[in-house]
């Protein structure tokens, strides 16, 4: 047993979408997250830049105490999970290699889209992870930078964010039968993105999946939470306006958080 | 990616119902497997000697250069499983917790059965894990020293398996929604307990749980076997006959397999 929290860390709100997941699946896990919507998108960053804002975020956590760092972020698992997690003597999990292993499993074709920011894509992540496990699987990747802006912004479901979704993955369309959404920022435009790319193709969450992974790892290394009654005390922080970090959250998540601002 | 082969242990065949979870879930990876059917069962022996037993099966998989050892036997498991993982230093996964988290996560009553071994279940292994992460849970405790034997005799599918597996559970029917199958052995009895049990009671298979972590700590080490299209080479190996541990396991598997004697 080892009732200190999780921590998260992602470029901005993202990452909120793991973190729904855990709290899905275990709720008596307690919770530390930190995104970095300040500097959001990380995408478009140059790789040493992605490195150093991520342990920046990695130090925040570590000073909370917390038993294990997920990288709610795919940009950051791309550019610097492997470092990180040789580095600490806690268990750090990316969201990279749970989203690669459920798309394999996932895929009749093997024809696998992978949708992801402009480093992501660059790295190639996905497709190195899925042709290692996977040769013979075929990787179509694009990098959809118009999306993580349309989810900071909370436009994510506005008619612009329909038109953008569209115009984006229009050439993928019948081209593959599963499709990851290797940003955690996009499993909020899932409805838009399952509309354009048709009801029989399957979308993998790499966040829910990572989510499922976490589980695992919590027995593995016997860190569960009891399941006590008392309340969690699940903290929220980030580096632009808690105001606006706060409307996307609960919105997402369904329920009131605090939310506290923090310099890095 | 490791090309290695994934190592088994068991007192016996009860382990093969995991082999099999595995091969399903995940069949590009190798195994090789040892089951001491030759000092089977290891349920009533005292705690020092199948701890030595144990670390002997171990030591006969570390020969065979696997990169990962399963515990795939509970009384094993709680005997010796924390003491060989702290030792080595690839991998090694027990049943139990897999078992006790997926019958808290199952069960909406709280009252939660579990079957073993007489010296599982004088261990108290999943008991406590299950009041540890679910501190509400209700948990009965029943050995059942007969099922090995049934197992192990190829007996499993007999009337004589239905009378044994009908006056050792008659008592619980009613009592749990939720029973964990912790032995091995018992999912060779899954028909019959399910009768006894109700259609209505979940039956938790540990050694299928356990296999859905093995994937998840192949990825977390970043040790999945690659997809080829070479042919894997699984092993079988047993300290008592090969002719009756082969009959049990070709009929188990669906599947022709090499056994060979091995005196450890």
């Amino acid at each position: 047993m080892d009732n200190r929290p999780i921590g998260f860390l992602d470029s901005g709100v993202g990452g909120l979408t793991v973190a729904r997941e855990l709290m899905r699946q275990l709720p008596h896990e307690e919770i530390v997250y930190i995104g970095d919507s300040a500097r959001a998108p990380y995408g478009p960053r140059p790789a040493q830049q992605i490195k150093e804002y991520t342990w920046q975020l990695v130090n925040f956590l570590l000073t909370k105490n917390v038993k294990m760092i997920v990288f709610a972020c795919n940009t950051a698992t791309a550019v610097a999970w492997e470092e990180v997690k040789a580095k600490l003597d806690i268990p750090v999990l990316g969201v990279i290699l749970p989203g690669a292993s459920a798309a394999i499993k996932a895929s009749k074709s093997g024809r696998i889209g992978v949708l992801g920011t402009a480093m992501t894509i660059q790295m190639d992540s996905y497709r190195k992870k899925i042709q290692a496990l996977s040769p013979a699987a075929q990787v179509e990747s694009l990098a959809c930078p118009k999306f993580v802006p349309l989810v900071e912004s909370n436009n994510y479901q506005s008619s612009l964010a329909k038109k953008v979704v569209y115009e984006t993955l229009r050439g993928m369309a019948g081209k593959v039968d599963t499709v990851v959404l290797g940003c955690t920022h996009y499993p909020l435009l899932r409805p838009i993105i399952q509309n354009v790319m048709g009801k029989d193709v399957t979308l993998i969450d790499s966040g829910a999946e990572c989510a499922r992974d976490i589980s695992v790892l919590l027995n593995y290394f016997e860190i569960n939470h009891s399941r006590t009654e008392e309340p969690l005390n699940h903290r929220f922080y980030t580096t632009a306006s808690p105001v606006a970090f706060r409307l996307i959250a609960e919105n997402w998540l369904g329920k009131d958080i605090d939310v506290e601002h923090v310099e890095l």
